[in-house]
């Protein structure tokens, strides 16, 4: 039974817990043939996908190891937010664009927050008073604040004009090449730089899956395959149970959607804060954010712009305060150089007291 | 006449200065009965509450000497800020709601840019350049820019939605009930971390008054006392001085009020960075802030709805800016690790300019 | 040839590349004798500016080395923005208000974004990771942050009230008093402070020119006529270029005239960057922005009123969210104590992406 267990987590790459929450996957299925209802099929669908953005995290992996060390560092950070941008995608198909403009603005704060207040928290209460490099985690904080302030600059814009759609929309595409730029310069810095002192403690976060590259890619189109299916299931659920429930499409789009896409991602930060490793933990948490910012928001604007219905980088001002408080949050956290758990709890009560605000709106 | 002083000294646990300013006891007492100016009124029990807070803080100080670490630390979180209580609690009585709220962001301000200031421009002046250790500064600092985030919330909420009385009161009780949990993890932390490098310091600020519980607990009773009549002389005498002067309540309870309630308090610190122990001054001015924010201030939430005439957390963007601008310039101050007297001035003279500013409201 | 220009580069104090941008001099005069097109008369007298503006620099420094320090420190704090000063003072007589307020916080944003951005640019291309002593930097940018705030008091509480010019003018002229203070304790400080470890950096940044006093003072006198006429031209260029273009007044307010102010300054700043000085390169950057928020910006509040045209310190919430922004994310390059070219290249993309958002308001 054990070695048949292991047989299925090499085959997929997935461990114990995240294998239940691939039971899932049938789950939504079958509750969406059947109609059940809505927020069943909502919540089955979500706890599916988690496995299966675990799963893209694996294969790419795999195949970054066969491909050499830039085009593995250029797959990661692309294929990194596959199952967040399919969700976002199939959303805008459907029109809903501020479930995906609230996704982005969560996806930040989420990291921020909740994954970095949970690596605190578990780290510290573990380990006590926990002590890290404060200059790698300063220069990644002070680019978060610089990608958050610009992701912020169409929002604040749009504000000041007239509302006149075609100049929010030039606006927005302009900020979204401007922001790739950045992004440009962050792979570009990352492939030129000589390894840091932090990355032994990167190379610990992954185990080799052993793959080959057909097995990797096998794994890869069948994730993606069932993510774009129940993310059918999961955005078809959005409008009947706002409408049952009360819910807005902005709460579910700013709480529920980035706990899904980067449940499996933020399980690792947490695990290498328990083992102590808090240089990666602060690295995958803004790192993650900087992604979300730099990569994941202006990518959106043009796949919206070729499907037609065009998202602008409009963000409410309480998005923008949340986030813009939080990176700076982070930015203290990461600069003093030493954290405990009671950062970590004061982080994770102030996503509550945010998620409770949001629920309001 | 010497040892006679000394006697009172102990008796009471106020050296000379505050023994003068006792003096306002009786002072405010008469002009009141003879029904003087209110102006003078006013004043005099202003002057005349300072060394009766500075009595609560020693006698919560001899009988948290008594009771054990755990049970001392938990009565001086809760009694330091007892002067301020009342008087918030006699205003509240007396329908004053925006000078209560405006003596919260006061009383953050005072402690983060009047005490910081006088602390760093005093230390500067007697050591050149002071260090500090900046790691703790640091966490104390990250604490400040989130509690005051999280206080300021409900005032963004209730901005964001259409003025619904009932709506604001309950954002404000479930943001009062989160706040009071962080400030539970935070007095929890305290309990629980090992000492930190700063508290041989911590223990050198207050010389033991050597009082028996009896005599503590009559002192305590006697100050308390004092401080609700004294109170009811100050908050009665704020309408007629507002409307003869022409100045706002918004004026007196952001810079008056917390003058008084702190002013004993405040005389340590400044004490204390003379003595060039600048990591003991940074933590009594940003350890007071985060009792506002954290204690005071959801406190005065329940007491308000507990008297019938609830206070709804909002403060005016004014106000936020000014508590958000103070608590970042503070956490810069912590994270540099060094002050000089020239940090300090600027803090005075921006407490000046915003007093100015705020006169004019 | 090479010792001919030997000579006139001593005679004048400037580079080939400096004397290059003078014959631009003679350009500015005959474009706007012969009444040519307003956009060349307006580029060719901005471009003229620049060598100018460097030789008021060459003439203080050497007038400083005469008069002693103390003197000398006050002589470079007071000329070094002339350049800046004759500009807006010409602006302030045609009336042109919006353009000198954009030119205070553009002057900030350019020092902030552009010339820290060029520096960390360079000087990490050339040297990799670049560490600096974030002590120093440290107090520097709490300095900054804590006067950026003091100038945006006047902002905030105008548009508090209802839009009455008196009361606006009065809260304008009180603030600046208040900010001149602030300037009069900084030099102070900087005339008693032991020098920093930074300092001899700081000495390497001029070699001396070896004028005489009297080769100095013609050297002054000289360049600040041709400024004040060149001034002249520029903006007189100014309505006809915003009408023919449909740029706006605060466009070149906020981008052009500070590029021309300080060119001189900022190409030192770079200069050193390049040669692994980061301290002395963060210190001109952040240094000229404190320059300008506390003595250029007062000062002409002082020198509109004096003209009987008084311009009230009221910058748009836009300009005030710019340089709020800048000054954090110069605090936090600051406080990292490590630089690379990623940061500085990020700094120039919000620098363009600023300058494109300005264009269109």
């Amino acid at each position: 039974m054990n070695s048949a267990f292991a047989r299925i987590e090499h085959l997929v790459g997935l461990n114990k817990i995240l294998l239940i929450f691939a039971l899932f996957i049938p789950a939504a299925i079958i509750l969406e043939l059947t109609h059940a209802n809505p927020i069943w099929i909502l919540l089955a669908s979500a706890a599916a996908i988690i496995p299966l953005a675990a799963m893209i995290g694996e294969g790419t992996e795999a195949l970054a190891e066969k491909v050499g060390q830039r085009a593995g560092g250029l797959l990661n950070a692309t294929l990194g937010n596959a199952a967040e941008l399919i969700i976002a995608i199939v959303a805008l198909q459907k029109g809903l664009i501020d479930l995906v403009l609230a996704s982005i603005t969560g996806s930040i704060l989420g990291n921020l927050l909740l994954i970095l207040g949970l690596s605190l928290l578990v780290g510290g209460l573990r380990h006590g008073l926990q002590r890290f490099n404060s200059e790698n985690a300063g220069l990644d904080a002070t680019l978060l604040v610089l990608a958050v302030f610009t992701l912020a600059i169409p929002s604040f814009f749009n504000q000041a004009l007239e509302p006149d759609f075609q100049r929010v929309e030039f606006v927005s595409i302009g900020a979204a090449i401007a922001i790739l730029v950045m992004y440009g310069l962050v792979i570009l810095h990352s492939f030129t730089s000589k390894p840091a002192e932090g990355d032994p403690q990167a190379r610990e976060a992954h185990a080799p899956t052993g793959w080959s590259t057909p097995h990797a890619l096998i794994v890869l189109v069948v994730a993606v395959g069932f993510i774009a299916l129940l993310s059918e299931f999961l955005v078809g659920a959005v409008e009947p149970v706002t409408q049952s429930l009360g819910l807005s499409e902005f709460f579910l789009g700013i709480i529920l959607i980035p706990l899904v896409g980067n449940a499996a991602e933020h399980f690792v930060a947490v695990q290498v804060a328990a083992k102590n490793k808090m240089d990666l933990a602060l690295s995958i948490a803004i790192g993650s954010s900087l992604q979300i910012a730099l990569f994941v928001a202006p990518l959106l604007v043009f796949i919206s712009l070729a499907m037609g219905n065009p998202m602008p980088l409009e963000f409410t001002s309480y998005e923008i305060l949340a986030v813009s408080a939080a990176s700076l949050i982070a930015a203290l956290v990461s600069l003093d150089g030493r954290s405990n758990w009671l950062e970590g709890a004061m982080l994770l009560v102030l996503y509550v007291i945010l998620a409770v605000a949001f629920f309001f709106f």
